[in-house]
């Protein structure tokens, strides 16, 4: 009891970590929020496009009745960088279980003058009012064991380190199924696939805002299938079906239809007791090597 | 050869047909468009979610400088009626390959103000200027031929006419696969499936707007497990990957997670080329009976 105890208070606590600093916003206004974009969510130049649209979930959160994203949907304008942004939202309904708004996320141009990085509109209800009824047919993928996964830190024996480490990859404690690794071992499996156990490396436990991040946050599948280079997305909609319980999270991407120069992203998350907490689908662009 | 000229020339052609008749907006000023809702497209008291998509996306298609809907997302906020309608939209961002642009449509309550009742956010581009390459991993889901499928007005000997039959029954060539077909004969799977071949009942061929009506045109996937009464669409995003071939498309609904009162339809579907044309989710609703 006492280590359990003394372990638990070692962690960082839902409303008091970095996760939470990082994605804090001031309102100026009613429907105004001032936030800087913190640089420890970016991979190679590219801050996060989860960590992002978690900054804007949480806007929203404040500016409407109910608090939880239910459905989401970001489209991606231009490429957000790390430092000042403001963040204006639209109430566009409010109803007994559901509110609907909208937000946006801009930056500055050189001349001062706002460019628009980011569009979403977002369902938001509360689920802790939902029913406890789970008739799901889906079940959670095939997962080895956590410490049979590799994270960053980790690279097998003789392997070079995992690319496209990053700022972000200290703010993770990503490990990754090996079965999905071979892109890092030059070997990629040629199948669209990616799963990780998912924590926040601060051990801070994972809420439906945290899910936001969660489904952008793993290498993108494109890398098993043997592509290389950036895959910028077009749109994200993360739908979150339950609160996840505390604990590591299993997360599965994956991508069935590249063709035409793009790509979905297919992402499932399981929470610790084994229930499907968000579901999402990017559509992102893919330049062929 | 004549036979066959015969045959194309009953057929309605895209740009002339009952959808595109149902569909078309008129611009009254920069951005505002006028409609009149056909009550042709309803189930029961409601209008389809997916005529009501089209209809949005063909407005966007005039706004944005592109013309196909390459991810579409919609907000489903009040409950649309057949008849006049106001839709507003918004350029939020014009680029070389994307645009992306905002839609909403009103209708009127009876001291004539307006009533917001879907808002889209959308990105567009040119679907004939991408690539050829198709490294899809998807498969068709088996279908069995057409003329062993089942339409509204071909219900198995000794089975009660298939239900939910209204005005859209008519516009639409709707075959579906037996394996589907259960609740309709009081024994649903349990499975949250639901397959069909589509068509439009005046002949005319599938364009990307279309699509945006065959991926919420099946029955819910919530009749095969076992519930009924109404799904409302809360959320719908469409992503267009390919421009269809001419021919009747193949349509698949899935459903993995119903729980707490809400269930996720994902669309896949497939045109007469074998072709993955169009991938859809929605979150809805469900009244658990």
């Amino acid at each position: 009891m006492a280590e359990a105890a003394s372990t638990a208070s070692t962690k960082a606590r839902i409303g008091d970590s970095e996760f939470d600093r990082d994605t804090a916003v001031t309102r100026r206004a009613p429907g105004v929020y001032d936030i800087d974009l913190s640089a420890g969510w970016t991979i190679i130049n590219a801050v996060n496009g989860g960590y992002l649209l978690a900054v804007l979930g949480r806007a929203l959160a404040d500016a409407l009745p109910h608090h939880d994203p239910f459905t989401i949907s970001a489209h991606y304008l231009t490429a957000s960088a790390p430092g000042p942004a403001v963040i204006r939202t639209d109430v566009v309904r409010t109803g007994r279980t559901l509110s609907t708004g909208q937000a946006s996320l801009f930056q500055y141009a050189d001349d001062g003058t706002e460019v628009e990085r980011i569009r979403v509109l977002a369902s938001y209800g509360d689920l802790d009012a939902l029913p406890d009824d789970v008739r799901t047919s889906a079940e959670i993928p095939a997962f080895p064991p956590i410490d049979q996964c590799f994270g960053a830190g980790d690279a097998p024996e003789g392997a070079p380190p995992v690319p496209g480490s990053s700022a972000i990859t200290d703010r993770l404690d990503l490990k990754l199924d090996p079965a999905t690794l071979g892109w890092a071992l030059g070997a990629p499996s040629g199948k669209g696939e990616m799963r990780a156990w998912f924590g926040l490396a601060d051990g801070r436990d994972a809420d439906p805002l945290s899910l936001l991040l969660v489904v952008d946050a793993l290498p993108p599948t494109a890398f098993e299938l043997g592509l290389k280079g950036w895959v910028p997305t077009v749109e994200l909609t993360v739908h979150v079906r339950s609160r996840p319980a505390p604990g590591p999270l299993r997360v599965s991407i994956t991508t069935r239809n590249l063709a035409g120069g793009f790509l979905e992203e297919d992402a499932e998350v399981w929470d610790a007791e084994g229930r499907l907490v968000a579901q999402s689908r990017q559509l992102a662009r893919v330049r062929l090597s």
